[in-house]
């Protein structure tokens, strides 16, 4: 990565970065990613898709260097089975680099975010007034996932107009520095300001730390990751944080449901890919139905390789079940484990919903008009859905174009965050004269 | 006001509430608060509209008992002009009374924001898509301002399905106290769950800070006052704050701007209320109609008793003005000054004002299509308006029916926040058997 420090408060950077105190360097680094906001947030459409064909193109023509630098990664992982998953994850593969590339083209052709003012209305006045989007500036992004969320972020942040400031996990600083070196050597070619795509390439943790209090320079900060992220942050961020946090997500089969359709959707939601947050962790089942559906499902479950946990009148209806233990409910497997609740009525799902879900996708299959809207109405979550699988709660599958990822915070942006979510908007007025009365 | 609390681990609070510790105190007051929220969210509008109704019924019924309450208030201020300004904001009159009623009736007789879906929308699969306002939950308001800011805050929260937990001043602890149990009974008996109007009837400070902290039970805090009760919020609060800070104001007049709307917009910026934070408070003017146009506009913001602070190049054509101190401009006065800036062009001004500004509201006077457009896009800022007063940057003049404030946060909400601000959105999804393939 280039750092062309256009401040002169800012510590000099021609040195190699690791001299810095890790304060100095920050301070470097959000300094550069300021410094590009405001030309980034008038840059035009062209130049933006141009960067992003660039950026594509950069990956693939990069592929040798990139597989190097991730073999560096890999290098720690031996074939113990969890470290061989941690390395499954990590790994680049020539497929992986070409989807990285397909990913950020698919971003070129979307439309760009910027100027949107949906609506402008007249006051009596005869004053235009409107809500614009424009970017929101600075977005810090704190991940601990896959190599290929630098592409992804750096890329839906380039088209929103938003200078991206990246920090990856540690182990995979070698694959993400390389990475963002070519994403970001690219976009500048092509007319993209320098510090646009500003990646953190150290890894010390108390660097983490430091950027959470930098609320001067950085606008948000969106954190991608497990528990331990999230407790940091919430204790010394200072910056407005948009979460990604886990997901507690219920399936309440009603007594009219659909018994086909009802099968077809719990199997997807528990078992279509059960390691990701929208994934199903508890089904609620209504008494009635529960009699002559559960069992059968109960066995396709089992079939699916699921371990099921249930109540005590779950086992009573199926003895093969095992037990579940109160914390079974409100937890989050992120695996082939489902708890199973037979409750007496709709009200009691509802209230289970509430006191165990983590309001981030919450379903219902029924045939009934009434219960489909009341549960519509009444659930709190980031996604309520009738008659489909969790596992839809997705910004591809809701049609956003492309997602950052799923916030569970309520203000802003709730559930999917696509473009627009990447905005926030100024107000702005054409008169001819008016002043106030 | 009554507090009725419905989780049992909750502080009992049937002793007098001032025997309690800080701490249980504001356990209470928050379970009590979000206890309401779940009810609440789900009221129908008739009954939210009558409530509103009773509330302003409620006080114009009570107006003696709420003007003696007030006059507690007003005992300790005597008659020195500083104290006096104070006395007089914090008064209540039979009159302001009838305002605070109307103003509940205005916001009665608006749309009720909850449940709006702008719009759905199809995927592939046929499953629709779309996104509805739900209320955000809690929100603590931290105020210190005039008592009429109790019952706006109290309405607006309650029409838009959120459970209000109003921290006033200490200075106007007597007034709101009785404000907040006119309202908080007169919801009630309408209908209302006990706790969706919960008053901190305690004047200790070590409970905004206690406050701050309860991420679990308040889902946003909304601050309006001075510096240090922001400083208090940017250093205690673990929930996500819209803040309401100040305003520092620019108005451009460029080479082609109308000299007569150019003097009418500054004369009625900076004039009309000055105490405000979307009054002008310095002026740039191209140096080009600055020759001829300064001078007159001096002589008229002289008249109207304003100060005028200028920079060399205003002194060179108006001798009487006072030169500018270098903090002058970027300073918020709220008072009958202003800071005068000739410019080369609109570059400069540009750069002035993404310098100085506070990104609150800024204006641009041109005859000139394009240095318009360009100014619209460019500055960043709540609200930026062409050919129009600064003073014109509110919740009514843009017709959002009633405002809580002016936010200058980025996220969520910026510029004037009306009933739509204080909603956010969960997506829903109506299916018909679909899964993730």
């Amino acid at each position: 990565m280039e750092q062309d420090l256009t401040e002169t408060q800012a510590p000099e950077l021609d040195a190699p970065s690791d001299v810095l105190s890790p304060e100095d360097y920050v301070a470097a680094l959000v300094k550069t990613a300021k410094g590009a906001a405001g030309r980034l947030a008038t840059l035009s459409t062209a130049v933006k898709n141009q960067a992003l064909l660039a950026m594509a193109d950069g990956l693939e023509a990069q592929e040798a260097e990139l597989l190097a630098a991730n073999e560096k990664d890999l290098e720690p992982f031996d074939s113990t089975p969890e470290r061989k998953a941690v390395a499954d994850r990590l790994r680049l593969t020539a497929e992986r680099v070409r989807d990285m590339a397909a990913g950020i083209r698919d971003i070129a052709r979307l439309p760009d975010p910027l100027g949107e003012t949906p609506k402008m209305w007249t006051r009596p006045n005869g004053m235009q007034v409107g809500r614009m989007r424009v970017p929101i500036g600075v977005i810090g992004i704190i991940y601990e996932a896959r190599p290929n969320v630098t592409a992804d972020s750096a890329a839906l942040c380039l088209k929103s107009g938003n200078v991206c400031l990246l920090r990856g996990g540690s182990e995979a600083l070698h694959s993400n520095t390389a990475i963002a070196k070519v994403l970001s050597d690219s976009a500048e070619k092509a007319g993209v300001p320098s510090g646009a795509i500003t990646f953190v390439d150290r890894p010390e943790r108390e660097i983490v730390q430091l950027l959470l209090k930098q609320d001067r320079w950085i606008d948000l900060i969106i954190p991608r990751g497990g528990e331990s992220l999230m407790k940091t942050i919430a204790e010394h961020a200072t910056i407005p944080v948009l979460k990604h946090d886990q997901g507690v997500c219920h399936t309440y089969v009603d007594v009219d449901a659909d018994p086909l359709v009802a099968e077809q959707i719990c199997l997807n939601a528990k078992v279509q890919r059960p390691s990701t947050c929208n994934a199903m962790e508890t089904l609620l089942v209504h008494q009635t139905i529960a009699r002559t559906w559960l069992p059968h499902l109960v066995g396709r479950l089992t079939a699916a390789k699921v371990e099921v946990r249930g109540c005590p009148k779950t086992i009573q209806l199926c003895p093969e079940v095992k037990p579940a233990a109160e914390d079974d409910f409100g937890r989050e497997f992120l695996d082939l484990i489902l708890a199973v609740k037979v409750v007496k009525n709709m009200d009691e799902a509802l209230e289970h919903i509430a006191t165990f879900g983590s309001q981030h996708t919450e379903a219902i299959v029924t045939k009934d008009y009434a219960r489909a809207m009341r549960f519509l109405r009444e659930v709190d979550a980031g996604a309520v859905l009738v008659n489909a699988s969790t596992r839809l709660n997705d910004g591809y599958q809701f049609g956003l174009g492309a997602e950052i990822g799923i916030s569970t915070s309520r203000l802003h942006a709730r559930g999917p965050m696509g473009l627009e979510e990447l905005t926030c908007s100024k107000f702005v007025v054409l008169g001819s004269g008016q002043i106030r009365e």
